[in-house]
C-alpha cells in the first residue's frame, strides 16, 4: 500500500510501504477515505533530523473497517468511523475519566511502529475503544466537518474547556490556525460574549470572524497585551485559549488573563518553562494539553451533523494521497490553512 | 502606640509608632486582640536588606473596633472582627467574584505605608468591605482557630480548592508547615480519601495524623516522587496542595501530579519559572495564589465555631507583643510551628 514517510526536514515521500494488517485481537484494519495534514506535522517538517528509517505520517483520519481481530465487539466490518488522534482501550481509569490521550494502554499514530493516517490503510490498536463510528456514508457532504472531530475541532474545545469557557465570558484565542479557528467555533458555542483572536494573516482573520470572532489583535508581544486591555476595560480576559506552542505566544496568553482567569493550552510547548510568578499573584490558572478526542466526539457531533457549527471550513486545500508533499509545502508556506486528503 | 518593625534579615522590633487613626471616611480603627506570625513573614526574616525606614510587620489579626470613619456602613464600634491577610472593597468586580486579593481598590497590611496586624491598633482601610464580624467574645476559646482563617486556614482551603479536592480523590500536601497542615484539613473536609503529607518533622507529622493525613513520605526529591507513586499503585495523585514555594518543591508538586490531576499552588514562589512540557503532555492543571480569605470565612467559620475541624493547634508558641522577636526565631529555627501573639 502507499502511504506518506517523512524522512528529514522538507523531506515527505508518498511510498509503497508493507500493507496494514491485523496483528492484535484487539486491532481493526481501517481503509482510509478521509486524513488531513495537520498543524503538528509542520513541526518535524522544519526540524526533523534527517532519518533512513523514516517516519510515517498522519493522526487525523476516517475510513471504512475491513477487518477487526478476534476480540474487538463493537466495531464491525463496514463501519466508517473517525479515529482520534489518540488510540485508546477506553477501559482503563483514565479513559474513564475521559482523558484518553493518557490511557494506559494507548498511544499516538505514525512514527517507526504504527502506521499513520496519511496512508491508504491503518492498523488500528484497541479498535473498540479508539474508534468512532459514524452514522453518514463515506462520502457525505459533511465530511470535511467531520474529520475535524478526529482532532482540531476536538481540540479547540478542549482549550475552550480548560480554560472555563462560559457564557457571558471574555475570551481571546492566541494563534488563528486550523485550531485557533475551532478554538473560536468552540468559545462562541460555550456561548462567549467576547471572542478576541490574535492573529495578522487576513484569510484566517475573516474566517475567524465568520465563526465568531468578535475582534481581532494584530498586534504581536507587549502591543498585543496592551491591544487586549484597551479592549476589555483594562482587565484582560477571562479565558485565554493558547494555540501555538511557542514560547512568545504562551507569554502574551498568561499576560492577557486577567486575575482568576484561565488559559488553556493546546499549542505543544516548543520552549521547557514558562514565567511561575506572575501568574501565582494573579491566581491565573494554566491547564490544558493534548485534547481527549475521543471524549469529545459524541458532545460535538451531533452539532456538526445538524449543522450548528461548520469547523470543516478550516480545509482549504484539498488533494490526493501523492499530493500530500505539496499540502505539506502550503501549510508551511501559508498558503494554507489546513490540507484535506480525500482516497 | 507598639508595633513590630522589620529593619532587615533577622533584625524584627517592637517600636512605639504614630498612633493609628481614622484617616479615610471608608476606614475603621481596629485594636488588635490577637495577632499571629506567618511563614511567609520568614521570606523578609531571612532575606531583607538592611532598610533604615523599616517595615510594619503582620497580616493576621483579629481586633475590637474602636472607631469608625464616616461612610462605614456595615462595621460597627464595638464589633470584634477578623482582618483577612489583604484588604478589598467588597465591590469591585473581582470581589463579587469572590478573588478579593485582587480587589482593584484593596491592598496588603505592613511596609512603610500601612500599620501592620503585629501592633496595638490598626487603620484598617475599606472597613465594610475587608472585616468580617465575629459572633463572640473577645478572648473566646476558639480565639487560635478563628485566628488561622484571616489566612493559614483559608490558605490551606484555597490550595484544595484550586487542586480540585473532593470526595474519594487522592491528595498530596507538599509543605507540613501552618499552611500544610491546614491544607491536610480542608482536604479532609472536602471528602479526600487518602491525604499524603510531604515532610520530615516529628512535630509536623504528628499533627498532620491528627488532621487527617493517611501517609507520610518523608523523601525529598525524586526520591518522594518515586514514593508518592508506590502509594498509589504508580499513578500519582488527583490533587496536590504546594504549600512551600521554592523550585524544588514545586517540582516536586507538578512530578506527583498523576494526568489530568491539578496543583494548588499556595506557597509564595520563590522561583521565576516553572516546568512547561511535562505537565503539558499530562494534562496537568496548575492553579492557586493568595487565597481570597475574606470569601472564605462565611465557608469555614460554622465549621470552626461547631469543633468540626480545628486549625488553631497549628499555634504551638503563644507570647506577647514584646515576645514578637523571639516568635521569629522559634520559627525561623523550626522550633515553632506557629506564634500566636496575644495582647
Amino acid at each position: 500500500m502507499k502511504a506518506t514517510v517523512m524522512y528529514g526536514a522538507g523531506d515527505v515521500r508518498i511510498e509503497n510501504v508493507p500493507d496494514a494488517r491485523i496483528i492484535e485481537p484487539t486491532d481493526a484494519l481501517v481503509v482510509v477515505t478521509r486524513a488531513a495534514i495537520c498543524g503538528s506535522d509542520l513541526w518535524p517538517y522544519k526540524g526533523m533530523p534527517s532519518s533512513e528509517v523514516g517516519r510515517r505520517m498522519g493522526h487525523e483520519f476516517i475510513g471504512l473497517v475491513e477487518a477487526v481481530g478476534a476480540d474487538v465487539r463493537k466495531i464491525k466490518v463496514g463501519d466508517l468511523v473517525a479515529a482520534p488522534f489518540a488510540w485508546s482501550d477506553g477501559t482503563c481509569i483514565y479513559c474513564q475519566e475521559g482523558l484518553h490521550t493518557s490511557c494506559l494502554h494507548g498511544g499516538f499514530w505514525g512514527g517507526t511502529k504504527l502506521d499513520g493516517g496519511q496512508g491508504e490503510a491503518v492498523r488500528v490498536p484497541q479498535a473498540d475503544g479508539t474508534l468512532y463510528p459514524l452514522p453518514v456514508g463515506r462520502d457525505h457532504a459533511l465530511m470535511p466537518s467531520l474529520l475535524t472531530l478526529t482532532d482540531v475541532m476536538a481540540t479547540g474545545h478542549h482549550a475552550a474547556i480548560t480554560a472555563k469557557v462560559g457564557p457571558g465570558k471574555t475570551v481571546a484565542v492566541v494563534g488563528g490556525g486550523a485550531v485557533g479557528l475551532c478554538g473560536v467555533i468552540a468559545a462562541k458555542r460555550l456561548g462567549a460574549e467576547q471572542i478576541i483572536l490574535l492573529d495578522r494573516h487576513p484569510d484566517r482573520i475573516e474566517l475567524a470572524k465568520e465563526f465568531g470572532a468578535t475582534d481581532i489583535v494584530s498586534e504581536r508581544g507587549e502591543e498585543a497585551v496592551a491591544r487586549v486591555r484597551e479592549l476589555t476595560k483594562g482587565l484582560g480576559v477571562q479565558s485565554v485559549l493558547e494555540c501555538v506552542g511557542y514560547a512568545e505566544s504562551t507569554h502574551t496568553a498568561l499576560s492577557i488573563a486577567r486575575p482568576g482567569g484561565a488559559v488553556g493550552r493546546v499549542g505543544v510547548p516548543q520552549d521547557e518553562v514558562m514565567p511561575a510568578i506572575n501568574t501565582f499573584f494573579s491566581n491565573i490558572t494554566i491547564a490544558g494539553g493534548p485534547a481527549p478526542a475521543r471524549a469529545y466526539i459524541a458532545e460535538l457531533l451531533p452539532d456538526v451533523l445538524e449543522g450548528r457549527i461548520h469547523p470543516g471550513r478550516v480545509f482549504d486545500w484539498v488533494g490526493r494521497l501523492d499530493g500530500v508533499p505539496e499540502g505539506y509545502r502550503a501549510m508551511n508556506d501559508r498558503r494554507a490553512i489546513k490540507a484535506l486528503i480525500e482516497f
